[in-house]
């Protein structure tokens, strides 16, 4: 959607996060909003408050990550059926309230409302320094492609429920320091989260930067196999791209760094996987089934 | 709860906005989030899809007013049954778009994802001069209370479902303009919209300030009932304090100022009508039914 001329909004749907430029300031603002609504984010029967409370936060989070920023508060919408008690909801509130302990991030405000089942809309806000936010449209032909950490292992969680995979379903861990020292140190020119899978976040971030990609074989989570990391979501691993003239270190902290393709010039959004079409697979809301 | 030191979050949660503040800026940033819901707040039989997207973007446009701010722009969250089509899914983003074109307010971003029930929640930013922002709880004994506008239409109209009352129900007109010019000119000490029912916003204003109220019965809608103009939410009127020596015009373009009462000494959310104590019958999504 076009942004209006003189709006403050400086980038809005279609990124990981809407960006807004406050007046006579330093910073950019970032904002993301992300719903988890049982029965489609998370099953009552397999996650407990505590590990959906997680989820709700870590989704946005991701969304901060991914534009190289520095997360700051959330808003918290909640909508709680009648089975949901007291208890329940505390459960809730100390899975968001732990993970925002531990990322900084205040929580300002919220709703509360009766609901049918548990729908839950997170806001997180963050900064960037003006100008500086890592968008998804900066990639340009030549420019190296990388993923961080394996991929595969929520969609394998998810199939086993036990074990790291599960694990790793449960309480994802934004990437919020790798997204600042992409920005930072190795001047990133696009990034993105894992949120919907490789194929379909890889085709977007090409969209968005009007290029094609060719990539190989993702490093693949133990355990899933390479339908998972090609096209399972909820990884929340970051995708990004550098010109191939940058230094990338082999690891970030304990996560691994690899490159797994190179910007093409050709048709805006195609992928393709060792020289044929890779179809974009993974999880899109907006699909009708 | 607690706004840790050295956040840059300078209110929190109990007032009708979140307020932000940017470094090295001018402004502050308020933020509000308003959940809504079919089956809680709209009827699919009852309101249409446009209806329900003007009142999902008008309930936060309020808090934005209540707080003396200037609407910037909004997230959309939205879940979406299967019976939801295209088409009144166009009809629902045509509701928040129109409102939002009038209120010079940038739909920035938003979430999509499949629900049971129409589930939506949008965010709005707005902004104020740096430490300019409207509150409940700045006000002070012997500051006269005023509202806003008529009371009790909202209410009327959900009980007869026809006329002005109907209109005011389906349509309700965020009083921005109006919650400017009470922090620009007549300096406001405390304001709030009416959401929830004048005797329990008012409660929540007299809770913030530490004060109790003395108030008289308020201009009644056309139609309402006196139950209706105390208890009945979504008047999105504004309930506001003023120092007793502020002259206060008796219209502000449209809309009526009326005083209703006395800030006076007390139990912190006292209210009294006519001398009597005024239970806060209003709406209060906390309320476990």
């Amino acid at each position: 959607m076009a942004i209006p001329r003189g709006s403050r909004v400086i980038a809005g749907i279609g990124d990981d996060c809407a960006i807004f430029r406050p007046r006579g300031g330093k910073e950019d603002l970032l904002f993301t909003t992300d719903l988890l609504i049982e029965g489609v984010h998370f099953e009552r029967a397999t996650h407990s408050a505590t590990v959906a409370g997680h989820k709700a936060l870590a989704r946005g989070l991701s969304d901060i990550a991914a534009m190289g920023g520095r997360a700051l508060f959330c808003l918290l919408s909640l909508g709680l059926p009648e089975w949901a008690d007291d208890r329940w909801a505390d459960e809730f509130y100390g899975g968001v309230l732990r993970l925002a302990k531990s990322t900084g991030v205040v929580l300002a405000g919220g709703d509360l409302a009766r609901a049918r089942r548990v729908t839950c809309d997170i806001v997180v806000g963050g900064s960037v320094p003006r100008g500086r936010a890592l968008r998804r449209d900066g990639a340009r032909v030549g420019d190296f492609i990388y993923v961080s950490g394996s991929l595969g292992g929520s969609a394998h969680g998810l199939d086993t429920q036990r074990g790291r995979a599960w694990e790793r379903h449960l309480r994802p861990r934004p990437r919020l320091a790798l997204g600042r020292y992409l920005r930072e140190k190795l001047h990133a020119t696009a990034c993105t989260d894992l949120s919907d899978g490789l194929s379909l976040d890889l085709r977007r971030l090409c969209q968005a930067s009007k290029v094609s990609a060719e990539i190989e074989a993702p490093p693949v989570f133990p355990g899933a196999t390479m339908e998972h990391a090609l096209h399972g979501g909820e990884d929340y691993e970051l995708l990004f791209t550098v010109r191939a003239a940058t230094r990338v270190p082999a690891r970030f902290e304990n996560v691994t760094l690899t490159r797994i393709g190179v910007i093409r010039r050709g048709a805006a959004g195609r992928v393709r996987l060792d020289g044929q079409p890779l179809a974009p697979l993974g999880y899109d809301h907006f699909r009708r089934s």
